[in-house]
């Protein structure tokens, strides 16, 4: 593979706070982390189905593709149901490779919040199109995806007989156990399985996330393909210095113990928005327990450049930043030279739009450098699915190793329990009558 | 004004770090601060033409109103071109206010990032529509919304005449300066004023957001009444613990001394994402200056409770949370029953959505108040523009509060200019031949 193609990692601007000695430091922690994640041996361990999806899912491809191309063929739109892992996967990709004004609506997202005007609306918009669903839960309890679910088929059996309805709804859930598998026993809906070894945010490369990504239109052969070369650039080499992924993990480590405990993921494609979303919950949900962690946020450049850009460049310095950049866009926008120049923008004529923004990439930099903000770069060489394939892999594997040298389960997510529980509690679900009574106690200020 | 229409401050879940005596203990400080602000003998006083601007921008409506019915009557769209303080009020008005399906649109934003995709894409977007264009830079020099202009002119110019194309173009730029005020007297475009002493992150309630806003048809003033409403309260009133806007700033300054230095934004309206990003500029361009202040980051929920939900439960107790509620949706969703209960939802039934989104956020803030994560609730009316009007003074008198306990300039940004240097510099623009010579050798690292 040659380095075009290759997603790369740049940290020279980490330098003061991470040099190389830092890294090859942590050689031996990294070495025995990396052991227990590959032997298996490690905290979470029944969770680590993602290390060899991208060959494992293989089977499950044709059936993807054969209902996917049914829907792009019979479709207006795949209303996609899910929430966490089973939402943010699949419209990162999407969101990435879309054309902003053109295309970028085939897959409507429902059941990732219990917004009342979004929900109304959404269910009069497809009342006037012609729709699949594809609902995505586990267990299908989640109160949103559950409850949205139920909504839409409410509203679809308005214009849809049962068998039509049942053959426009694809259910991805559990195996075997589950309120949502126990429908598709019942109707007959066609499924796909969530495994029980892979949890939601590392089920993009799954069924999770490649269906809808599918139904989209886009390449999920590229995408696996992309995935799969890094899964062996991640798996083979053991060297801090030579594996990005590790040495990502290690530099984000040596900063965290250095005091910078907010990463901000700074993008400078403005596709990128979902792909930073769906970095948040894979690195904040990993490793943000026990009371620990790195806060991971994000920024949108240049137009944060314009909001949070003052704080980034002078504010309190407990930040360090990841920027994200393509390589190649799509297309080319050259600047013309205007006569008499009125706006004083001559000086670009005949540049590109993407070279000025390559620029600004390299001028913010350099001046957060000089701002005391350590950055580094993650670049993939192009905004296709074959990069966003190897994007995926490579912070999942960066991911498992970071929340390891950090001493926690990366695989686990026990702090999602708690709105949960007092939700279920305070609307009366049968079974949550004790924790209402301490609830209501608490509310009360007792 | 009955407590019904007003927006509310809710503290209650702060109160191991944040106790009425706190506050009562700043309320000199807070008289001292509020003193220098109202008589305008503050840091950057200079820049306080937004304290009265609900009422000084009246005149200015007419003109306003007229021209947005023209653009409502005549184009498909309006393109608003601007950055940060010029883009983003008039984005968050409109996407809170707007139908997500339906008519989200009428607006389209170009200037506010330099991406090569996007831009490629929205110029051939409008060749197949009828456009206004609203150029809004005060001095017209910024390079993301010039290059956007120049670009979208020059496409334009394919289909309109230069008589046509300058009816179409409204510019709101500075009174007499600038080269896009140049551009004004030469061409003959209508425009609008961005007064001297209103910084972009203060000017929404200022022709730069108003146009905007009242092109994509909505009340501007109803919007204005909020404010002034707001205003008036905000100004009036002097005790710490009767004053929502100086409690909240006193609240604030009290978790950054104990180490609380990440606020999280936690919206449970889906429409509110913009709102957000408008207050991460506000606060974060305010307050991050001379290595201080608190940095403001954001959540969606309960979409980012299965994302950022882990950290914020368990994870680094650094942050404290500030929920945005809106006591009214604009519909209702009821839950209906379901023969047999298959997804086990019907203790649900006959419950509205929103019902149950107001749970979750009942659900959330205590269960992260006992996750020791501190949490504070502003909740507006409705989701209507008399709210929002309230909402967008709060904030602005409150940062104003903030920023001055916090003995920083409120005002300016400073720390905006370094990509920007950095940027004309490496970019080859006429005057920047030292400043390249400077960034050429660190980019070399001599």
């Amino acid at each position: 593979m040659s380095k075009q193609t290759k997603l790369s990692l740049d940290i020279s601007l980490l330098k003061e706070y991470v040099v190389d000695s830092d890294l090859t430091a942590m050689q031996p922690h990294i070495d025995s982390v990396r052991s227990a994640l590959l032997n298996r041996t490690c905290a979470g361990a029944d969770f680590l189905g993602w290390l060899d999806l991208p060959w494992s899912v293989e089977s499950e491809l044709p059936n993807i593709k054969k209902i996917a191309a049914e829907i792009r063929d019979n479709a207006d739109h795949l209303v996609s149901i899910g929430i966490g892992g089973s939402y943010l996967g699949a419209r990162a990709a999407i969101d990435f490779l879309a054309d902003p004004f053109l295309c970028n609506d085939r897959v409507l997202y429902l059941g990732h919040h219990i917004g009342s005007d979004y929900t109304a609306s959404l269910l009069d918009f497809v009342m006037q199109k012609n729709v699949y669903v594809n609902v995505i839960s586990k267990s299908g309890t989640a109160t949103e995806p559950a409850l949205a679910f139920r909504l839409l088929l409410q509203e679809l059996s308005r214009k849809y007989s049962r068998d039509e309805l049942r053959r426009r709804v694809i259910a991805t859930t559990d195996d075997d156990e589950g309120v949502l598998r126990n429908m598709v026993k019942t109707e007959g809906y066609r499924s796909f399985v969530i495994a029980d070894d892979i949890g939601g945010r590392f089920s993009v490369l799954s069924p999770v996330g490649l269906l809808p990504i599918a139904a989209a239109g886009y390449d999920i052969d590229a995408l696996l393909a992309g995935a799969r070369d890094m899964a062996h650039w991640c798996k083979s080499e053991s060297d801090v210095l030579a594996n990005d992924a590790l040495k990502y993990a290690a530099a984000r480590h040596t900063l965290y113990n250095k005091g910078k405990d907010v990463e901000i993921f700074s993008s400078f494609e403005p596709s990128a928005h979902y792909i930073a979303e769906w970095w948040k919950q894979l690195f904040g949900e990993s490793e943000g327990k026990e009371e620990k962690g790195i806060f991971p946020t994000s920024a949108s450049l240049t137009t944060d450049l314009h909001s949070l850009g003052q704080f980034m460049q002078e504010g309190t310095r407990t930040l360090f930043e990841t920027f994200f950049t393509v390589g190649k866009t799509k297309t080319e926008v050259v600047i013309p030279a205007v006569d008499g120049d009125a706006d004083d923008l001559n000086f670009l004529r005949d540049k590109t739009v993407e070279h000025v923004n390559r620029q600004a990439y390299i001028a913010t930099k350099f001046a957060h450098y000089e701002g005391d903000l350590p950055n580094m770069t993650i670049e993939i060489p192009s905004r296709d699915e074959y990069s966003l394939g190897q994007l995926f892999y490579f912070f999942e594997f960066a991911v498992a190793i970071s929340g390891l040298l950090l001493d926690v389960n990366p695989f686990n997510q026990p702090g999602v329990e708690a709105y949960k529980q007092n939700m279920f509690a305070i609307l009366d679900k049968p079974g949550y009558e004790d924790k209402k009574e301490t609830l209501l106690k608490l509310i009360k200020g007792e």
